[in-house]
């Protein structure tokens, strides 16, 4: 298969073997796949991976002894657990130790034309749904985790620090659930995006008023908890989605005084995601800035790390 | 009454008018009050506080219109609540922002003869539990929260870092749930004492282990999250109870790809460490290592003030 590696932080794309994987293992057939933050994170070194990287896809089984995943488009769970370990046993296969995941831990990913996923991982499209929007599945799950971070979701004051586009899409998840939220973000253009959202947008700091039942800090910055915990109500929840590296000076002891939670939240449910796709696929198309072949990775790698980028996609058919 | 005040940093014994609330708080006759680590932080400047600090005590209630009250043996919440507001209304009368504190905020303290508390915040001590061991209440209702945090605390694997009293306490707690926790301490004098309990004890760092299901933060360092970090298992707990000031620096992405809960927690429930304090009187009276006047304030704060102190209380009626 054609494929995409990193060689000293530049993509470069090779020829490699197609994947042959175990029994209880599908082959998909690449169709689109986006470049998220994590994959310019990997091409600086992140992970120290040296595989294919690529984790959101959409693509049709080639090969499944499944018969109900034979010939299907798929999406897929990213983590694959050895289900046999204690964390598996206790119901958190997505922390599994031993676990590989997709394109970034052990495990080729979806920046090629061919990629192997356990067949448990992979959930089918519905017909209705777009390559273009199915293939958000995967970091639209990661915003649907923060529905299951509180109850009682609908009616509550909602607020999201950063304007990227996992801070869209939590907005988004939030405000289906009821709750639009504020949002807290530093690029006028971008939170133009959410206004015409329908949504209520701040630039600078907030003022002390720590308003708000539920905070997600999706600024990808490290001074994004100081702000969420300036913007929470006592007692309220903080999601934490920053996977921002190093070591940032944070003040806890207001998260003791005001009896914070902070959650960390990293991947999420693909069920409630896909369906949320599948009521307003318009949505997420939109979000697509770029489609480009698989031979022009450095330019859609130079388009996806700027500043503005919407999600930039590869077409491994092309 | 008699009282004391901070002044310079030192404790000085005052004349003070006797307390005359409003009719729905009650007058406590004080008899025994405990220097806590944050009375110390007072005299420091904390909270800019320049009334009668103290707020661990039991007493006996002088004035009250209260018919179950008045002549009772007490204990008191600290919170004085405004009742109206709309955090008050929401059920989170502890986050009140026109609240006062006994000997905290707004509110003079159990440093003193008498004291006035809300007849509302007043829990009656049963008739089995000396005034040394009812003294604990307020500070053993703190580490009772932690059985709040999370549900099936029973088997669960439970670390507490620090080796302190509140780290004690926390760790009754935990015991008493079905959770005897490991302690990871640093003064094998104290780990001693744990070890007494019957407790596992560790000094010095852990390994990556990341093995707790929950790991209470009792150290009062700002390192000792960084501990809890490293012992908690994914998707596990971290309950902060320090109230160490200033900001350190935090890696924090582990906490999102783990998907930790941190959870700060300051008060607690009066109802359910009063049953436990019943239950086991004993452990509680051997956590007092001295007894003195008021007039002894400056040794009474230089023992509080040791790295080694058990509880030293003041007795109002010496």
């Amino acid at each position: 298969v054609k494929a995409l590696v990193f060689r000293h932080g530049e993509p470069r794309v090779v020829e490699r073997p197609d994947p042959d994987p175990p029994g209880d293992e599908a082959v998909v057939r690449v169709h689109l796949a986006g470049i998220c933050g994590t994959d310019v994170e990997i091409a600086r070194g992140y992970m120290a991976f040296e595989g294919i990287p690529g984790h959101e896809f959409v693509g049709v089984v080639e090969r499944s002894a499944d018969p109900s995943l034979a010939g299907r488009r798929v999406v897929g769970e990213i983590n694959a657990s050895c289900g046999a370990c204690p964390t598996c046993r206790a119901g958190r296969p997505r922390h599994c130790p031993r676990r590989t995941v997709l394109g970034i831990a052990g495990r080729d990913g979806a920046f090629a034309e061919r990629l192997a996923l356990p067949e448990r991982n992979l959930h089918v499209v519905p017909d209705g749904v777009s390559d273009r929007a199915a293939v958000f599945t995967e970091p639209m799950a990661a915003a649907c985790a923060i529905a299951e971070e509180i109850a009682g979701l609908a009616g509550s004051r909602a607020a999201v620090v950063g304007d990227g586009r996992l801070a869209r899409l939590s907005a988004r998840v939030l405000a289906g659930e009821g709750a639009p939220p504020e949002i807290w973000g530093k690029h006028p253009e971008k939170l133009a995006r959410f206004e015409r959202d329908g949504l209520r947008t701040h630039r600078g700091a907030p003022g002390d008023d720590r308003a708000f039942d539920l905070v997600v800090e999706a600024s990808g910055s490290p001074d994004g908890l100081e702000l969420a915990l300036r913007l929470v109500r006592p007692c309220g929840t903080v999601v934490l989605k920053s996977t921002y590296h190093g070591a940032a000076p944070i003040a806890m002891v207001p998260v003791v005084i005001d009896e914070i939670r902070v959650v960390g939240s990293r991947c999420g449910p693909f069920a409630p995601a896909l369906a949320r796709i599948a009521e307003e696929p318009a949505f997420f198309e939109a979000l697509v800035s770029d489609v480009l072949p698989l031979d022009d990775a450095r330019e859609a790698f130079r388009r996806a790390s700027s500043p503005d980028a919407s999600k930039v996609l590869f077409d491994l058919r092309a």
